[in-house]
């Protein structure tokens, strides 16, 4: 890179919310020039920026103008304007991931015909354009109908049991897709950076609370066999050098009850299931995002101890100024480290925040996690 | 704290400067609203804090005016205001460091009294107040003179040899003191908050380069006796309940050839000394700091691995516009994790960062360390 990136570089981030957060306190330790661009004025970026806009992301102008003057553009949210970025690009700022990167992840659809074209193994899958669709589709009942665009957290997902269902299905592009009798999701994240060095996080598993029918935590490492570990980093390399991705790659991943690895889906920037990182590995995934996007040497991912990640979310029945109970309990836990995103207000289940904790003893992390997640809670 | 500090409490710092900057880092993962006053606008932590105020740390009525809307306040340099401080304590604003132990630290004599008093081993010394004293001194040639107050990173310390060179020693209230012939300079933070829960960090080594006269780096921690770690660990202790202080204080001290620790003096506040705990220890030192003043359980302080912090400083003959020769090359060494302070302009020997190196193997630490020094330069 031309410029001395220790000062004067101008980066820009789209989305201003706890992963751009994070990545400014890493950004702080090498100088960055960070400005941030987010629809919510509250967004938890605002004060820890050298410029902060308030905006559309998906509004080509709005993206497009805030960029135009900056030197590097990242994510830490893929629903963006892409031809704004790939305007951006043309005009010679540099865009981590690339543009056509993202335009391709945040199409389900066009994710899983790169899967297929690349042969990545996934689950088997139909593109539909129209609920009537699903009247003809060779895939057996139950299958999971998955919207081709901004699904989140869970939303536009659902499941069809029968023919009964097909009524209430989602009347836009999709995917459906056959369900995965599945042991455990599991995930590897992949940095790449621009002279192709690649490098996968260890193998992390998420443990499923089947009542909440939710991901309950994630623990770093996984004790999943060598093999699969070996596997799925594989996998998650192969992957990044088919992309030829610049920056993170988040890869989900089902283990299914016959040992299969199938992948699920992609994410082009730091992401949830390594927030462990921080504190569990010699390199937290948002330093390496910010190697891999200055075309640094990347960093080790070795695991430092056992992590077990929750994410702290707003309490049911709550809305509102939020308030948090137990902070102090949880910190007399050894290896608590507790992360708060800085969002004035809850609602139920919104992420306020996330807990990461360390230990040598396995077990001891997870037992000390299973406390933290009985006396943190997030009210109003 | 009647105030839910998630949120809504408002913090000062006295200074903006690296450790101000590093107190920021992770007073984000609170949800801390800082407020900083420093009278440099281009102070590292200009960009980070909800408001930056340009203004004197010295001049009573700007530090009053700062801080009598916050809800409370601490330091990062000792140099301030302490009448504004007992104030704005007198008026309900909460101050940790109390300003009766800043005042106390501000001045090295008050200092070497309070050691006296308290039996804390310190080298013999007198107070002085005018050079002329200096002619009938009972102590020794040759010996130190230290300015009282505002001496700060070696300057404001004069050593006089002979008869000859109290011409030119300082017109100025000051303590002389024996010379130590030390073997190593030590240091051991400790925190203590307000429920009187005390927490030491492992004792780390100071490596002095005696070609240089300087400290050349920190290691952490220390493979001294057993016996000496005990020994310091409960000095600093004991200073720290003396005290009766909130927050943090680092304790440097001497370990003289004869194996006696002598206490040179006291920062109370996040120090140099500790700033390998940010990637060396469960709990940092700037986290520490936080859970001391908000009266949270102090965290562990086990070293996690073995760490050499070297302090980053500007080349000898370069002044100006900062540039960083050799970042790209030190991040390839495992284990290095570099910290930039966001100062625009370098000059012989300014603290422009530091940087980590973390190692299971101490030698191998030691090793990467000296790498890290060889390569990385600070020049305009």
């Amino acid at each position: 890179m031309a410029k001395d990136f220790y000062g004067e570089l101008q980066l820009g981030i789209l989305g201003g919310g706890q992963l751009g957060r994070m990545l400014i306190q890493e950004a702080i330790n090498y100088n960055v020039n960070v400005h941030v661009l987010d629809p919510d004025k509250n967004a938890p970026c605002r004060k820890l920026c050298n410029r902060f806009e308030t905006g559309s992301l998906s509004d080509f102008e709005t993206v497009y103008n805030f960029g135009k003057d900056l030197d590097m553009i990242t994510i830490e949210i893929e629903k963006v304007n892409v031809d704004a970025l790939e305007k951006l690009e043309e005009e010679g700022v540099i865009v981590y991931p690339q543009s056509r990167v993202i335009r391709l992840i945040q199409d389900k659809g066009l994710q899983k015909q790169f899967f297929k074209q690349n042969d990545i193994p996934t689950a088997p899958f139909q593109l539909i354009s129209t609920k009537e669709n699903l009247y003809e589709t060779q895939i057996a009942f139950p299958y999971m109908q998955k919207l081709r665009r901004d699904g989140y957290d869970g939303k536009g997902v659902k499941r069809i049991q029968s023919t009964q269902d097909i009524e209430s299905a989602f009347e836009a592009p999709s995917l459906i897709e056959e369900l995965i009798d599945f042991d455990k999701e599991i995930a590897v994240i992949v940095a790449r950076n621009d002279r192709g060095e690649v490098a996968t996080y260890p193998l992390v598993e998420m443990e499923f609370n089947p009542e909440a029918n939710l991901v309950e935590f994630l623990i770093s490492p996984s004790i999943l066999s060598f093999e699969i570990q070996v596997q799925a980093e594989e996998i998650a390399k192969k992957i990044a050098n088919d992309l030829q991705i610049v920056g993170l790659l988040a890869v989900e991943m089902f283990l299914t009850k016959d040992g299969q690895i199938l992948v699920n889906e992609l994410a082009p920037r730091p992401h949830n299931s390594g927030h462990h990182s921080i504190e569990g590995n010699v390199t937290s995934q948002f330093a390496q995002h910010l190697r891999a996007i200055f075309n640094l040497p990347l960093g080790s991912t070795a695991a430092r101890s056992n992590a077990v990640m929750i994410n702290l979310l707003g309490e049911a029945k709550y809305e509102g100024l939020a308030k948090y109970d137990g902070v102090e309990e949880v910190l007399a836990i050894e290896g608590v480290f507790v992360h708060l995103y800085g969002k004035k207000y809850t609602k139920p289940f919104r992420k306020m925040g996330h807990v990461c904790i360390v230990n040598d003893d396995r077990d001891l992390a997870i037992k000390n996690a299973r406390l933290v997640q009985e006396i943190l809670k997030v009210k109003a």
